[in-house]
């Protein structure tokens, strides 16, 4: 089978949810020794994790992983980002060297790290954390063709979907999907353009903080690549090669491999979003294993949630990627588990 | 010295925030591997905690608790709850044996829990995460005269701080404040309707989930008792004592205490937010060592928190008290002093 159509297996055997569970769900949460309602979108959650598990009360994530999917972007060359494309090796080395925002946050809330070079332009130094699956050395312009070839993309999916499996299958119940790669809100928003149909000047950021005349350059770069690609949304993964980078690709195959095992998948920002529309398109199960950890600051997350019907678990302003929003949400989604495993029930306290 | 003697020297040591470190630890931010400002509101935490503590880095709270102040409100009398009063001490007897939400997300955070009866109206077995101060069994209607006799909210207030300084002694680094008291949302609506100028029909809301015909009741019940009390803000003892509760006046303390040992105080919702009404009113420092958790759904949380001058962490639209809602938000302010503590400069990096 080719990679395209390992692919499209992969997002075949995402299962719906279990609706007979989200009922008990609801059920279970009226029951227990609270006024009803009162836990707000925490209910919601835990409902959610039934309906993904189907059990009622859901299990309660204990191991949760952050994957930070890494690559380089051509488009840099137009100037879209004032920080050069060296940074997101010296930046995978501060992962692995445990320096950066997503390692304080990941220890804080005790999840693993895992760092994922599906294209990072440098030659990275081994590492245990480090697991190395390059694709090709960062993608090309894509405003002049396409980012990657089909198969290119293919790949860099399934390398996200192989890393998801691994890690569930050493007892990982919960992922959160992170980023690295200077100039990937570029192609992010790119994506979300096309997705959601809204014009890149909705969808498009500062990034990590670009001038006004930055901005205006990246809207244009952007406008130029749809005319260019013209994308079918009937062919996702052309959309993603055509306009998407490789660690896009690899966050779509880490959400499909979590969505196949009925784990959830907190998403982390802009990027993170971009390929949850791509992995959803694929596969329109797929969203609801999707928990939106935090809104990003950039302006086409909103526009991304907003399509895929989610609600973030809270709004930080924060814009930094890595993963850092969606890791500050786990410990929402493990109360939101808890409280269903662990609460009493009003009968049992005599209540009512 | 009379025990309101006491309360007022507890607010008199409250320092104000150390503002040179709030400029080291902003100019510390801008040094560290992320675009400045990446962090959004993550970074004024951390800044926060800083000045709190007078140190950058600031501690990492390792040991967070949360104290759950409990009493019972004469006001019930009137209507304002569905609920029998019993249910406040059959939820003191839930907390306890684990079985309420708090217990499931205060695990789940990794937060010591203690229960504080200062006005529950029964007798309460013995247990050992059960504190008893009971100043007296409940409070008065405060809509037919004062709540409770200004030594009584003294009272009350003391028995906050002091297992606030006890906790703290203990290693407790972080305070959550709590609450459970059937009906003491009136007070709280009333203490904040008193101290923010807003009248009770825009700050008052449904607590438990009261129907429309009860909701106009309450929000009479608390007009009558402004009416009658004709609360004088110079007097914030004489006010809580006029409107408020026990465990509201035992939050003051609990804020106090904390503000006086410059220990992060985790605001829950409506009836913490109107107790800390009440704290800054007695020492207007105060409200630099108060995190707001959460915005409760109750709309007098929102009203109380914008004259405070503070944002919440997040809003999941939850209402239920117990710490709930501020046990949540833990996470993210240790993430807010670890990014400071642990994250690699650029210069390390050699980035820039």
């Amino acid at each position: 089978m080719t990679l395209e159509g390992r692919v499209l297996e992969l997002a075949g055997e995402v299962g719906p949810l279990d609706e007979k569970a989200t009922a008990r769900a609801r059920e279970r949460h009226l029951a227990l020794t609270k006024p009803p309602g009162s836990l707000g979108r925490l209910e919601d959650i835990g409902v959610r994790l039934s309906a993904m598990a189907g059990e009622v009360p859901p299990p309660a994530p204990e191991e949760p992983a952050v994957v930070i999917c890494a690559g380089d972007h051509g488009v840099l060359a137009r100037g879209v980002s004032p920080w050069p494309k060296e940074v997101t090796a010296t930046m995978v080395e501060n992962f692995c060297a445990g320096g950066a925002a997503a390692n304080a946050i990941a220890r804080t809330i005790g999840a693993r790290i895992s760092i994922l070079d599906v294209g990072v332009a440098a030659g990275l130094e081994r590492h245990p954390l480090l697991r190395t699956a390059k694709v090709r050395p960062g993608t090309d312009d894509l405003s002049r063709g396409p980012a990657m070839g089909r198969e290119d993309a293919a790949k860099a999916v399934m390398s996200g979907a192989g890393i998801a499996e691994e890690l569930i299958e050493s007892g990982v119940d919960l992922l959160v999907t992170g980023d690295m790669g200077i100039g990937n809100t570029t192609p992010a928003a790119a994506l979300i353009s096309a997705f959601t149909g809204r014009s890149p000047r909705e969808v498009t950021g500062r990034g990590t903080g670009i001038d006004d005349k930055t901005l205006e350059l990246k809207v244009g770069v952007i406008e130029e690549a749809l005319r260019l690609h013209e994308p079918d949304l009937d062919d996702p993964l052309g959309t993603l090669a055509a306009l998407g980078g490789l660690e896009h690709a690899a966050i779509v195959g880490l959400i499909l491999m979590g969505a196949v095992y009925g784990v959830p998948v907190v998403l982390d920002g802009i990027v993170s979003d971009s390929a949850a529309l791509v992995a959803c398109a694929l596969s329109t199960d797929c969203v609801g294993y999707l928990v939106a950890g935090h809104l990003s600051a950039e302006p086409g997350a909103r526009v991304a949630l907003e399509h895929l019907g989610l609600e973030a678990v809270f709004d930080l302003r924060m814009r930094l990627g890595e993963g850092t929003g969606g890791l500050l949400a786990v410990p929402v989604v493990q109360a939101g588990a808890r409280v269903l495993r662990e609460m009493a029930t009003m009968e049992e306290m005599g209540i009512g």
